[in-house]
């Protein structure tokens, strides 16, 4: 298994840095954008009950129909891959984009895998000095693939779906990656029920809400056609059978009231950590990124912002560095929202990094 | 997910049918080639304690080092992989062969793989006349990339690693499968510790012995640099928390005892099975493929077998038909070993299905 710290793209940013290699040591993790308390136990135990068919080969046909019934679509128009990860594999190995552009700051996986997979990526990139706005005409009318994130890792920025649709057109596959989407409360500009757009391919996860990192689950939705071609650029038997079994389990219509609970939980968790930030006393210098910030986590641009983040380390707290997402520099930092009581925490340690010394 | 039996491979033979979906409906299974009473109750516990981390990435590191540990090589000749299957779509991403040879009957899936790839295959084909014996001297010299099954399924035939030795050589990409390797008591015949052999690959399963069919979990074995190509073309984070649980724990001495308890166990039953089989009164015209079967399944010869094939069903017993892989035709099966008051029933059955009637 690849170790997620292997340079994968050229020079400048080392695509290949996941927030799950600044955490452990007993440090508060601010780093990874999964909830906590999660698997809650009554999912964990659906997957422990589906140990008991670990001899059968996976059969996806379940979970394949409840993912098609959750969001209105027919079964050929899913497929569930292995994480989002393997998705982005998938699409890198089964398209053959002549210009293949990704808008940046962004989850860096779909540009390491296009490279990976032999095909040169442009990049376009956002601004900080409009709060990271989609712009859709800084894309070049000649993208045959557009890969952008809704709501985006790392800026946080939700773009409306109208913005979205305006980036489609026959010949062009988009690519709108929603793996924070069910964090967004009523999941308001998702596309994933979207179905008359030409060349949409919507991915989604359900490792950050549900706390299954671990598990490897997610989910494509499209035309039946790229769908289908998709698939058979993937493993047989991709996904295991507690991952299929999680899939069916969180479709259901008392999981999804629970994850819309808890992306308003994470909203009002969200709230508290911006004003926090942004009180009075709060670190000189410090912005947060994006004029909403809508996905369980915040940019932050803070002057020194590398030392800052060891000086946290030091402190008990490990966030993460931005700096190897394309378009940022050394000055950006992401953190995860946490409950108040983390957040109050983790603003002392702030406050007490950025006066040049760590806090214990 | 991609279900089992989409075609994948032009025309001629069904290469992604698979006996997964030939069991079911109540039916007793001799179709499939996993361990019956898998996975014992030590190790699904060990899996199920994994559940409680299911919230952070996969890290495999531990599981690499226990599987290098147990086959005597440094971490770097170690990948793990989500199944075998998806090793043959690592291989054939990774690898550009100009001339690839996949010697046959054996598993359909890495052609399959290939094939999907673009690449194109040649197929050398071992004769039932001589027991599917393997003869170095059908493989082209020019072959730069040659796939072997050893024990080989269908046939069951384990081919001596001095013969295996021969195919390889500078240049050439040598890739043993040896999935079902851990079921011949010993181990004999297998080059996993093989550390000198110019190209080769070994690829190993723990799903048929430990039941883990749903799991998805596997590894490769070669030098650093072949390794580390397939590394580049896996999905990140490809091989699941509970996955590395299991080989982690199927790499302890005692696992490995038991392992080699049921290999004897298997080896007994095969006897048992055979002798059962060409005793008199046995169907006429029966016939077992190879001198002296090796994996947990047999091939048999049987005119008429997709008939029988049928009346086996109505009698319920899944086996699995034989025609699809390349080199057979009509007239063959493959049955799972399975222990001896199965197999009498299953015998019973037999007699009855090539007499022309079902036995119930």
């Amino acid at each position: 298994m690849r170790t997620p710290t292997d340079p994968a793209a050229p020079g400048d940013y080392d695509l290949r840095h996941h927030g799950d290699t600044e955490v452990g040591g007993g440090l508060i993790d601010l780093a990874v954008n999964v909830r906590t308390g999660t698997p809650p136990p009554w999912l964990a135990e659906r997957i422990a009950a589906s140990l008991a068919g670990l001899a059968a080969y996976p059969d996806g046909r379940a979970a394949r129909r409840a993912v098609a019934v959750r969001h209105g679509r027919p079964d050929p128009e899913v497929l569930l891959t292995a994480g989002a990860a393997e998705a982005f594999v998938l699409l890198a190995r089964a398209l053959t984009p002549r210009r293949a552009v990704v808008v940046h700051p962004q989850f860096t996986e779909p540009e390491a895998a296009l490279r990976d997979a032999g095909h040169a990526v442009e990049r376009v990139l956002l601004s900080p000095s409009d709060g990271f706005r989609l712009d859709p005409a800084l894309v070049p009318e000649q993208a045959d693939l557009v890969v952008v994130g809704n709501p985006t890792n790392p800026t946080s920025v939700l773009h409306p779906a109208a913005l979205l649709r305006r980036l489609a057109r026959p010949g062009r596959t988009l690519v709108v990656d929603e793996a924070f989407m069910d964090a967004v409360p009523g999941e308001r500009e998702s596309l994933a029920g979207e179905r008359d757009l030409p060349g949409l391919l919507v991915l989604r996860s359900l490792t950050k809400t549900w706390g299954l990192a671990g598990l490897r689950i997610g989910y494509v939705l499209g035309a039946p056609e790229p769908v289908a071609a998709l698939e058979r650029a993937q493993p047989l038997w991709a996904v295991s059978t507690p991952a299929l079994a999680a899939a069916g389990a969180c479709m259901e219509p008392a999981a999804l009231a629970e994850a819309d609970r808890a992306a308003r939980t994470v909203a009002a968790d969200r709230a508290y950590l911006v004003d926090r930030l942004r009180e009075s006393g709060g670190p000189a210098g410090l912005e947060v990124a994006g004029d909403a910030p809508q996905a369980p986590f915040l940019l932050l641009r803070l002057p020194g912002a590398a030392q800052v983040r060891l000086r946290l380390r030091e402190s008990g707290y490990a966030v993460r560095r931005a700096d190897t997402f394309p378009g940022l520099g050394p000055d950006w930092l992401r953190i995860a929202v946490r409950d108040p009581l983390t957040t109050d925490g983790f603003v002392a340690a702030l406050a007490g990094a950025t006066a040049g010394h760590p806090v214990r």
